[in-house]
């Protein structure tokens, strides 16, 4: 029933690799059972080999990664070293060989993606990358297999787990950004250098990928938009709360009538109705609307030891089973096969907005900002003001109909000029789901 | 770039069957794109060319189901007749010949599936049947790759759309059953006949098929304790509320310790904060524990024209490429190969419940009931009773901590025999999600 082992090297035994060995090592009997394979780990490459064997000592460490690269005994290699420049050699260096990766690498894949698909692709090799987005989810399964007969025309997605569960801890306790960070931090959802989840950038990485797969167009992180979720004030979850919605930092991904993409990544207001509003803590989740199957949506744990080790053995098996070599190479989706995106600029695209100023308590306020509004085109869909102890100044919230940024942008410049409000207001956007896929 | 054309012939031509018609005419462009494959549709086998040939002249119709499916030329067969009888000939007809099948048939796919995939197997050739569970939604693919190497914990799935339409109407508008399935039938949500939907055997059929993918057993239907939802009342549904749940037809299969497998289809109390209670009207969704993913999640349309069709044509995709028939062959999964499930018994089974009594407004009730519950091991975790205009009999709600569903109906029955309660007593049960699972 078995066939020969097949030989694996581990680049990296940190969180996720040693998530693989576990599943490796514990579903061993599992997965020969269901698959038929079985699996020689015969390299496990680390830096410090004497560090690694006190706490894990039966595995084949070593630090000569070219060598456990090159052993011809060796036919997929697992790359979970991160990072853009040793992970990059190695990868390459295996696929110049002909061995097909397996990797999490989003950075990587998100900067230099066509260049490493082409290169498997010379070689007969190839790449899989599930574990690269949303953890544990098979959001590159549904993409490659599940939507194939379907124009994609959106994709919104939860995509950073770290971000999540700041927002969560936000909104459950009215926190503010600050104190949710440091407790992510003690809980190990943030690592101590924040920022390239918080500023929103992990999850452009990755949203480079996935568009890149569902529209079927190389994506660079630069087509992106980007904002954090640094700036966000208790004030702000809390007006979203009363007008119904909760803040999330989405992932969007939309297409316009002449097949230009609009990309974007910023703490949007997501109504309570809508499931992405449920995704609280650790999990991912991503909705995709197709032309045939409406609104699909594919929710997890986004990041952990445990879901992601899920998905790169996942990804082991499939190459191993020959399937995903079979796809690699069927299959004309991938960045080294796709034209480049034509996106829509930031200004262009619409959205309803949520905006809070701080107004002096004068009369005519209003009157002044609806003003600037609508002389930008721009109308109003409803008002909301607090009673505060403050008496000098309070805040309004308005949320608008459908606008597009540019005048939008614009009219907050104007509305911070007058004398009766206070700079800098605040404005996010706010995500309806299209009406078309909306519940039966 | 692109093969010879793939000869297909589509058994059915009726709504799901039409569906496909149109992604093979709409997405022509896009799949060959993608994929590189076209498709030649040479049969279309129908009961009446004439009727059909007036809505859409333009296809091959026949109604000589052997021939097309003999046609030296047809690679692949399509069969979207649906039904036991004529759709189990053709299956069989051509598997013998070694054509691969794709099918959205779960009715016989659950009573004939073992049988089905071993003449397959004998034959070179696969099943393909993404579309008989979940519609749209690829939780097939998810049990076949994505959690390929998670020992599966749990599964818990909203698979009927009819119900999910009704029980939604039910809760949002406080109608009846009655006028619920009323209104589902005027919007093409339920049959004329609803029974196989409303009666959870729709439910359980999906159910067996998607547990012997995740447990790696055969699940017969009748392994399947199950339950419709002609029974619940209003009152309970309101009261559901009140208590923070909403009541929806769960599928659910988990594991004991000992690898039995609990198996069964009822109305649960979901409570709100669970990702299914958001899932509303006609969509379905599937949880999944994994030991290493965790929790995941899957959603989207569970029925309806084309989101099935969609999955129909990307499991032919899958087949032509040549990805379904590798993994048949690899994965040790399919009904054929599997050992039978062995079931706990449902009076074994472990739960909370929710019991609603109807009692005479006199004291002492609620000291018989809890005594009744007490001798049977059962202890309560909370009580409900709503002020009523009736002045002689009063619903109670109780609900109890986890109890055992043997004791539950003995005490159940004991309750219906005390002078203070007006039987029959209505029992549910509610479902809280695995606590090691939880958002973090």
């Amino acid at each position: 029933m078995s066939d020969n082992p097949i030989g694996i090297s581990l680049l990296g035994c940190g969180v996720v690799g040693s998530g693989v060995v576990r599943i490796l090592e514990e579903q061993r009997e599992l997965l020969e059972r269901r698959t038929g394979l079985r699996f020689d780990l015969r390299h496990v490459v680390v830096r410090d080999t004497i560090k690694h064997a006190a706490t894990h000592p039966n595995l084949p460490y070593t630090t000569d990664a070219n060598a456990a690269i090159d052993d011809p005994k060796v036919g997929i290699v697992i790359e979970t070293v991160g990072g853009t420049t040793a992970a990059a050699g190695y990868i390459e260096r295996a696929l110049r060989l002909g061995k097909p990766v397996v990797t999490a690498n989003k950075s990587l894949l998100a900067a230099r993606g066509a260049e490493l698909f082409g290169l498997a692709r010379e070689h007969g090799a190839c790449i899989a990358f599930e574990a690269s987005c949303g953890g544990g989810i098979p959001i590159i399964d549904a993409l490659t297999r599940g939507l194939v007969a379907n124009r994609v025309d959106a994709m919104i997605g939860i995509l950073n787990g770290t971000c999540n569960v700041i927002l969560t801890r936000m909104t459950r306790n009215g926190w503010t950004f600050a104190e949710a960070l440091a407790e992510a931090q003690k809980l190990g959802f943030a690592e101590a250098d924040p920022s390239l989840d918080v500023s929103g950038r992990d999850t452009a990485q990755k949203l480079a990928l996935l568009a890149g797969l569902a529209f079927n167009v190389r994506v660079a992180e630069s087509d992106i938009h980007v904002e954090g979720i640094e700036n966000l004030q208790p004030v702000d979850i809390a007006f979203a709360d009363d007008l119904g919605y909760v803040i999330k930092l989405l992932a969007i991904a939309d297409r316009d009538g002449g097949g230009r993409l609009g990309l974007r990544v910023h703490p949007t207001l997501v109504h309570k109705d809508d499931v992405l509003a449920e995704v609280s803590g650790g999990f991912n989740a991503i909705s995709l609307y197709g032309n045939a199957l409406g609104h699909t949506l594919f929710y997890g744990r986004g990041a952990g030891q445990m879901p992601t080790a899920s998905a790169v053995v996942a990804d082991l098996v499939s190459v191993a089973m020959g399937t995903t070599p079979l796809m690699f190479k069927r299959l004309r989706i991938f960045p080294d096969v796709s034209p480049p995106a034509t996106t829509i600029p930031m200004g262009e695209t619409r959205a309803r907005y949520y905006l809070r100023l701080t107004c002096r308590d004068e009369p005519g306020v209003m009157g002044q900002v609806s003003q600037v509004l609508g002389q930008h085109g721009i109308s109003l869909s409803a008002i909301l003001q607090r009673e505060t102890d403050d008496g000098q100044f309070v805040p309004v919230v308005i949320t608008t109909h459908q606008a597009s940024e540019g005048p939008m942008r614009a009219s907050i410049e104007a509305i911070d000029r007058l004398p009766t409000v206070v700079p800098p207001s605040m404005c996010l956007r706010i995500i309806d789901q299209p009406k078309e896929f909306a519940t039966a």
